[in-house]
């Protein structure tokens, strides 16, 4: 082809607009196989634009090899085969009717907005970004400064003397079970779980294809004696609050887990999401408290602060730090530096102490409100199950109605309530139970939701 | 500090030494941030000088960057990176010793702090925290918002036209590899990946026990012809801008693999990790703009914003979106809903783009005022690999010294460069090559650096 000749606009550089017109004609096959371009000079008088222009133009596509430059001779169109057909997509619309129509939602996955010392924390997070530190890839294993707080609090709070490089900072919970995964899966390849209990972590188990016992637990806790039954050296617990039913164990069923692992050379594996929330006592010790070479220990601050921030970590015994740290020598850290540094700010100024409390106060008001509703709106149709603690209670339903029917009734009305057989691998149960969370609903919105949900059931 | 007293020669001018007394004061951390200088007066009585000698040494220092006059208050020592970060780090000991002998560090994982859009990012972080939806847990998948910027930019800037559907949001490449080598893991067991190349690549296929064939990489570009010869039907590639080399494949090369790819019913795991900062020419379009069933795309916000945020992404085909959907559909996202809202924004405003092309402009200068220097001190004693795009250079070394030799040489001058043999499975190079990094240097600390390299290793 001896010239070329296309309208240029002046929304977009002219080389680039150039290139990209040489480059569909190439594709569209207007162009061939050793066909001649126009020459630099030619081609930019053809368009009126200068030769550097053209230039540009050229060397980008002999850069990403469209054409080639032949020494005195010009530049000559390469093989391509015809275009490669880029299916057609359509934007899709993010279809957020769904939510639309719901009036109270009983989540429990939230925190309580309202409280959120936005303020202060805005204050650290700004701070942090003046750090160096925060312009780098961050310690692969989490922030020193962060772990150092985490340390403290752990000590302070939950009754746990750790080494601070024995933290593993991490993005949360089910991340950390899986990198563990890989290294536990070298000498275990079962596990117990609890029987309900959280399906997060379970599914993280399954992904390495764990087999999987089951520990019954009931409103009454955890049936430990039947322990000796089972095969696993593994086991994935929540001892300061059941998840989901929201019992405690004593002291002595804890060091009974811990005598068992002892016996069985096996590890605990604590987590302990949400004992910040403990209304009618003080928060128990933590089962590392008791004993840290068989216990791993795993906690978050998605219920304690804010899930969005994703940021867990998790405490490993001396006989599993340094294969971890091996393991993952080549690994970069899961969670935001910004998050981590802000957060060792926001906890040695003890700003993360005075938050807890004052949530601890706020969410247990919540919670007498929403007990004291339920009975009011139910009476004797229901029975409560987990009110000493945690953001979320569970209601047992002493109807015929089955979880789902429960929970499409009250969609219905506009409120969403929580079903609990995720939870439960072996589906056995005789009445429903529901999860009804509260962390970020009002008085108000509590008493419309259970009117409406009186409405939608009786 | 209220007065400094240093001895002056006659060989020089005195407005010189004493500019250079100070600016060396000030880098070996004896005058640290925001300490204060003497008055000119004060300064010019103490040393027996006149004021305008004080005055014209102030006024270069202020003119560099190292101290900053305050209007009726005097001069102040103004954030120099080494100080700035031993002022921040204080508690951790650990950091401090390893960094407290370095002067100049050519680490390549940092991003400039100094032109990072900090009131901006600042003011749409701010508005995030007061949507509601920062106080829950996000979406499993990604935050829709950012989806849709992601889809956007991938058109705009990679050429690639993507269902918002198919965007997976993670916290960093490694992470999402991990995830996805899970699923992979059903239908493959070895993976083809470059030899040298990305190695948390290769640790992360490594974790899940895919047996690794590799694909050989020169300075020229990968040895495509290869393929043919290899098992695998799984392949690790960064077309873009190869790690470590810096090559990019042509439009032919990126056909043969999409050919070969649908050949052998397999997946092209395209790491497009920056390929925003190109120089001579445009950004090469992505792999998954010529075909999109056979390739499954990786970006990051590491290398093109800020790593500490930990934001990447997969775009996958439709082969597999539904199946990782299904698999991962009981896990939480791992990267922060904040970031994943903030950035989404910040793309959204447009500021993303302007932050890229601002980059790309002052990444350029650097990296010509590196390359020119390396030149310059180094002659024919190196050659300097991949200056076209990208934050680092490759340096090879025509001297019998090894890649470990050159860096404790280095490192007892106070500087830090990095070894490229972590990328190299088969270990036979001839001649050392070291990575230097620049984006977090200014043309000072970047001449300052090779001049202590220099008297190092010469």
């Amino acid at each position: 082809m001896n010239n070329l000749i296309f309208p240029l606009s002046n929304d977009e550089p002219k080389y680039k607009q150039i290139y990209q017109q040489i480059k569909m004609f190439i594709e569209q096959g207007n162009l061939q196989f050793n066909d001649p371009l126009p020459s630099i000079r030619r081609l930019a008088d053809t368009l009126h634009v200068s030769r550097n222009t053209t230039l540009t133009a050229y060397e980008q596509l002999v850069a990403e090899g469209y054409i080639r430059g032949e020494r005195r001779k010009g530049f000559y169109v390469n093989a391509l085969e015809q275009v490669f057909l880029q299916a057609e997509v359509i934007t899709s619309q993010q279809i957020k009717k769904r939510n639309e129509s719901i009036r109270v939602d009983f989540r429990s996955g939230t925190v309580n907005q309202q409280h959120f010392p936005l303020k202060i924390w805005r204050q650290f997070a700004n701070q942090t970004l003046q750090m160096k530190s925060s312009f780098v890839y961050g310690d692969p294993f989490g922030e020193p400064l962060l772990q150092e707080q985490i340390a403290q609090y752990l000590f302070q709070a939950r009754g746990v003397k750790v080494n601070e490089e024995n933290i593993i900072i991490g993005s949360s919970t089910q991340q950390m079970l899986v990198y563990l995964g890989f290294l536990l899966k070298q000498d275990f390849n079962s596990i117990i779980v609890e029987e309900p209990g959280y399906n997060g972590a379970r599914e993280a188990f399954h992904l390495h294809h764990f087999q999987q016992e089951t520990l019954p637990v009931s409103e009454n806790g955890a049936q430990l004696d039947l322990l000796a039954h089972l095969q696993s050296r593994l086991i994935y617990v929540t001892p300061s609050h059941h998840f989901p039913y929201g019992v405690s164990m004593s002291i002595q069923q804890r060091q009974t887990l811990i005598h068992w692992a002892k016996q069985v050379d096996g590890f605990v594996i604590e987590d302990d999401y949400d004992s910040e929330f403990r209304y009618s006592q003080q928060p128990f010790p933590a089962l590392a408290s008791l004993d840290q070479t068989r216990v791993i220990y795993v906690g978050t601050f998605s219920k304690s602060f804010l899930p969005g921030i994703r940021l867990s970590y998790m405490v490993l015994p001396k006989a599993l730090i340094y294969r971890y740290k091996q393991h993952f020598a080549h690994f970069e850290q899961n969670a935001s530096s910004l998050h981590q540094l802000t957060m060792a700010k926001f906890m040695e100024k003890g700003e993360c102490t005075r938050h807890i409390k004052r949530m601890r106060i706020i969410y247990k008001q919540k919670m007498q409100y929403l007990v004291a509703e339920l009975n009011k709106q139910f009476h004797e149709k229901i029975t409560i199950i987990g009110e000493q603690s945690g953001l979320y209670v569970l209601v047992k339903f002493h109807t015929h109605h089955s979880e789902e029917w429960l929970i499409q009734a009250a969609e219905a009305y506009g409120v969403k309530v929580y079903p609990t057989s995720p939870y439960f691998i072996n589906e056995s149960r005789s009445e429903a139970i529901l999860q009804f969370g509260f962390s970020n609903l009002n008085k108000h919105e509590i008493q419309l939701g259970l009117q409406l949900l009186q409405k939608a059931w009786f």
